[in-house]
């Protein structure tokens, strides 16, 4: 039975839903570096749609454009662009996951240094972050943002290091967590990974100039030609005269972020050498596999549960068809709804293709499983559209713990596999069979014998509760009270 | 080879597409009309982003909102849906293909009446009406909008009937082309449709509110059950005390526009007792039954290519894929782009999926080659991707002649398929084969044994010049010198 | 005693005046045409504030700008101007005083005639306006605007002229009370004043180029030479190659609006071949004399009594001091205050300037008296900044009853004059002595014996009742039910 | 002769005045401490147009809203006072001095500091702040903004005092410059005022909540009681418990700005002691002493020579009148003209009011003459109205030397009396006599013997070059390269 709350959520169109976290584009050396980085940006769009912004430095000043709103909103005249002069750049897509969403926490940051400048952006979340924070704050720092991104850059202006690339490493070398950083100083781009690699960052080169981004389909969409990817734990520094590469924390062994395979990176990205839609659709084979079931239809829920649909569909040779038709034109709010117009189950995002599953056994596959709320209505619409039978399939394992990562997770009261056991998550939802993608089942499509429970090559800390790294603000932050802040109130 | 408008096209997502026209919706008798109405005219946004509007009647006053942008935009809080009083409502939404893209063209549009008032919303095209326009002028009419549909607000003013249902029938009786009307007075809600029913219009029912609309996902988004179409030349009238239906003109075979099935309904909409997806899956298996060929893989140009795609492969037994990603963030403008962009071939609305397509013969699938410009460049995106073989295939006939009946076709010059044959425009588009669905496959699809020559089933002149109606204006249009107009310049 | 709403409307600076009606201008036959009608209406602004718009005719196309808002905030760059493009405009200032304050009552309005066009503006009102609006619905207009200066148009537009001279004064010859008007069509300017000439309208000389305008600070701003008042009764024709002027109703002894110099007109305006400032100053001289006291200090209610205040402090021989501070940055809406704030007594627009008024008798001049509920407040500060006696003095005879030409008055039980005789009205306001101008004194201040009561030489109905043509809408409205009309609710 | 830029400045309305600096306001312990705060800044506006902020305390966080514009434009409706909840609060007008016009840049500015927080705003200017900002940032300090006032913040924060009150006593004890700071932490409203007490600062008292501001005007709006000003070299601790009172550098003799009388402050203020109308009145007595002229009007050029001209008229017995109307709808910038326009001579700001005018030998005051490229033009104006003769006059000295300490001065090369000589400068402004009000006049009319040459009385740099303070970074900045900063584009 749906509460309030739930029940406003069919009006939110990405509620129950895992949200992306941030994407990352820099460029060196290109006469258009701020529009490549807008188009750059426009192909990371899926990884943040709060606020987006671009810096770039023309051999004089930084200059800066940041805000709130998708980058074809911003990002998307001739005008805009010619005033981001500069043949180097750096830009960043946010959805917060920690500091609220006003402008002065919008990405990249920059600080002005002795005869200098640096500006930063980040995909990830450090752990550590409030608690360093804490001590900037009694030693005399001025925290303009509430973001976790700025103690990096906080660090790095206090650090005593003469050159600019010891002050970064300096920097992060202290902190905990997952990131990819891009930065920008008056002659260096620079990027640098985490030392497991949960967040990725790539490197590709557009003519000689060479570009970081999160993923590949940011190199794509500017015709820049794939290099590799950053690894865990190098930090990397591009300069007109080439690129220099560090392991300021030594070598061990890479371990990416699973979710990225599963529901963050674009199907057409290529990551850890492989195709994100094929790993997707080995997820939809290998879960075929797994939880087989007698049915007239695979049907996906659009559009993340394509492509596990198509690979479902192939293994278990049963036809794919479209019965849920999604509607783009959803923005980000839709209609406080009246009671009355509650009570009609308004489905604005996902209709059902009636014809595709009326008298059908229905074979329904999503990439994951979060709170519940929408899969409910989503089985519930299925019925109503006159399906005989509904199979739920998650091309993923259940999510039983939060994300600390820079993965907007609800708490974990909140997430149906850590209260509820598989029967009651198919009563819950309401389906004739439930069935998930396992574990080692996830592996195994990745092309390993299963999980390596010793060294686990992913960070898959949300199906096992095996967090890679310290979560030191978790532990600090219930013994220091909530300080007063600046609260921008409009 | 492209020229210059050509290549900035490549930054304009819906060049090369016909647009949708306008999309209409009614509704009489329920406490939340204006809501309804806007979720109504959101699951009908495919057929119109330029513009929306709702006009309400509260026993006491009409009231309108009307926008540019989108519903959601506008119509998505319950502050203005409290201001939009009332139980009975009509909507609209609009891409202009007649009167300039200005605020005072955007309908529903509203005439006060003797003791009463009538508002009225059109889709469609009045093939006489700028003759009309200049006679009602000439007869002392003040013509506040440059809008068509205002011509039958001026007939109907101006008539001597004492109903408001004779007037209307009077205004509509003088009126050539395609149209839907959805009319709202201070009792009653009308539909009508052209003599042909060339433009779509279904009755709903939401616990006895009658409910009217261009498509049937719009009865579906607010729970309504569908009843029945209007017919063409049926003209119904909506009073809390029951429905009324006429046939003014008498009556005659209907001629529904095909290219509702070929393009401009929702695949989940109903359309003269068939799915719309249903219908579109049968073109691709009629095109793989014309035009079939030895290939790997099928993919289609997403979104509108998916359900013939899957038609196709689903008839040939060659593998579905999604070898075409789709950014769905891309808006209506992006990024004027420099002459160093340009030259990149920057794709912002579709990239390549490289693992579906390198090495393999593809078939590619679309619904509709208008200009063909935007073809050429996926057809070499294919192949930048490493496809060995491009096949080109087309689920609709080549179009040859252009539309006037609010379906904004470019003139006829633009047409590739009016200026070329089947091997230059092969040549054109660099495909290895080009294929279309043929006139009699298309009838065949529909379950016909093909073109009824004498009386053709739909309205079909795209294809084969055969206009149903006269087309006044456009012979007149050349006697008549441009007179002065308003031109309200922001 | 102030209620509710009295107190609320210490926080609304413009509470408790008279509000300015509209101002009109219009230029043909220069280059900058646009940019001078800016210019001249922002001379005019302080006719209207509510909102301003302009047309022009290039040759081509009529071109127009309407916002709500002040001159400078819309027509204040090169590219806005660059839009109008044209060598004849004219434009518009508006305080509604009748139709709502929404943007397509705006004007100039606009109607397409048969090969040509027409806009128009016009400040006064037509008191016979709603009842020819019914009318022309009954015969099929369709009136887009609830603006009585809509209904000229509609008439015109429906007359069976050929000549469109001929067509405005049939138009208007329909039509009773005050107007100054002004249109343009593609070939002339036309300027039009009632048959009384209750509303101004000058005319002036560009280098060759005829200007219309409200009043001469507008001619004053942009350099032009004033040629003379058009005469009440008067359609003057401007054309390319002269001026022409007509008489159509015959010609009558004029009797313009006493208000134009009491308070509307701007003071460096020269009307009826006197300075309104010299007027204004006559007005105080005329009050000192029929009402003297014996004072310390003249302090002027600034900015409008302070030219009275002159003439006052120099007649009687008592220094004139600065005693009250307006604050120039009040804007139109100002802080819903509080119930705490409220008892504060807070006077946004003036203050007191102690220093000046401690301990002094003082006198406090105003230019009219409509509800007294700033009166009282006034009156109150300079008691407690020390006065030791207050006397009040108006430049003008007590208003007694409303306004029907395009002056917004309140109902007349509002008028303070209306409902109290003077004791009980010095008694509210809360001042030691009060007193008015006589009407005779007005008179005898613009050069007259008194007031010719048979012919009188003004229109002064606020004082003596005496309204000069009928109200045609005033006495038909209580037979007409409110018919249902289009409200923008946004 | 009028250059091109000169031409320009007929447009800009503020061009060539000395522009104000900044207001500041506080008050602590009132449950409308935001709404007060408003009302204060509204009434403080004339001392800032460009910018205002308001910082509350709620007991819980800080709350902000920072602006560009005007108060009325964003503090003016009950939903943004309900939004900035706490009965502590402090605000602020800026006229950007230093800085450029960025929101980032607008004050109030905040700090978070180990277990507080201390927000800040300041009217003035530190001359050193540039020189100590460029230590900071050596020693790791990240400034956000480029206003001066984030000097004083970023010292504070890295003060090792414990106690908040310390922390700013050490941070204020290293600025030079003229400075009224007020801050607000969770518990306390500090005040401090410059140890010559160069800008202004008062403390008032309403219903026992204490009040500081700039003038006394701001106490007057909301009925707080002026209780005294703070001395130079003051800091002013207000708690709930009560005020306590420091004087950390000192005693001394003060030495405030001469200009706050002849210019910045209203007249209705009172400053040392003195009415500022008086002030100015009596200047204009002097002036009618030291340069008298025969002549049949005074004309004050408006609003700010109007006090000193009914000086000098009341001690010459010339009569005083209206020679210039004010166009008070003047805003900030308006309508960039076109060369023909240009041509004309237009002034927005100002119109002759000929019948006051015309035959006439004027007396024209103004209050100080800077580049005196707007004096031309007015001058030129009483002329082209008829004026036989022209006797400019000025209430303050030539001035001959730039400000440092808040003022917006040109440099020195564009002052009119730092380049020519009072023949020179008559020739130049046109003027049939010209004539300033004598340094010692001006201290005369101060009620001083004359200006004391070893210890002058007030701050009249502008007048002689004795500056109070050294002038550090004007001496520092020539050393140093111009560091790359972070220009927001947008």
């Amino acid at each position: 039975m749906l509460g309030e709350t739930d029940l406003n959520e069919c009006f939110d169109p990405n509620a129950d839903r895992l949200q992306e976290e941030c994407g990352v584009f820099g460029v060196l050396g290109h006469e258009d570096a701020s529009a490549l980085t807008a188009l750059g940006l426009h192909a990371l769009q899926h990884r943040g749609q709060e606020a987006a912004g671009i810096v770039t430095y023309d051999n004089d000043q930084f200059r800066a454009e940041r805000h709130l709103g998708l980058v074809g909103d911003h990002f998307s005249n001739a005008e805009t662009m010619a005033r981001l002069t500069g043949m180097a750049a750096i830009g960043h897509v946010r959805y917060s996951t920690s500091g609220e969403t006003i402008l002065r926490n919008v990405q990249p940051l920059f600080a002005e240094l002795e005869g200098g400048g640096i500006s930063i952006c980040h995909n990830g979340h450090f752990t550590n972050a409030m608690t360093l924070r804490r001590q900037l704050i009694q030693d005399g720092a001025i925290c303009q943002s509430t973001s976790d991104s700025e103690v990096v850059l906080q660090l790095l202006a206090r650090s005593r290091e003469k050159k600019i690339v010891d002050r970064f490493v300096e920097a992060i070398s202290k902190m905990e967590g997952a990131y990819a950083l891009v930065a920008l100083t008056r002659k260096k781009l620079i990027g640098a990974r985490d030392p497991f690699g949960i967040r990725p960052l790539v490197l590709g080169d557009l003519n000689g100039a060479p570009v970081l981004a999160s993923e590949t389909c940011a190199l794509d969409i500017i015709g820049a030609t794939f290099i590799r990817e950053i690894e865990n734990g190098e930090v990397i520094v591009c300069t007109p005269g080439g690129i220099e590469s560090f392991f300021p924390f030594g070598k061990r062994p890479a371990r990416p972020d699973i979710f990225e395979y599963i529901y963050f990176s674009r199907p057409d990205s290529i990551l850890g050498g492989r195709s994100v839609y094929d790993v997707r659709k080995e997820f939809g084979r290998q879960l075929a596999r797994e939880a087989p079931v007698e049915a007239d239809v695979v049907v996906p829920v659009p559009d993340s549960g394509v492509p596990a649909a198509l690979g479902y569909s192939q293994e278990a040779g049963i036809p794919f068809e479209l019965g849920i038709i999604r509607n783009h034109y959803v923005g980000r709010t839709f209609i406080e709804p009246t009671q009355a117009i509650r009570t009609l189950g308004v489905k604005l995002k996902h209709s059902a293709n009636r014809s595709q599953i009326e008298g059908k056994r229905v074979v329904l596959i999503d990439d994951s499983l979060v709170r519940g709320t929408t899969s409910v209505k989503i089985v519930q619409m299925i019925r109503d559209a006159g399906a005989s039978e509904v199979h739920f399939r998650l091309s993923s394992p259940p999510i039983r713990y939060s994300d600390y990562y820079g993965i907007d997770t609800p708490v974990r009261e909140k997430l149906l596999a850590a209260k509820y056991n598989l029967e009651e998550m198919r009563n819950y939802i309401g389906a004739d069979t439930l069935a998930f993608l396992s574990v080692d089942g996830v592996y195994r499509a990745m092309g390993h014998e299963g999980r390596d429970k010793t060294n686990p090559q992913f960070t898959d800390h949300c199906f096992t509760g095996d967090y890679p790294t310290p979560l030191t603000d978790l532990s600090e932050e219930q013994e220091f009270a909530h300080p007063p802040r600046l609260v921008e109130v409009s």
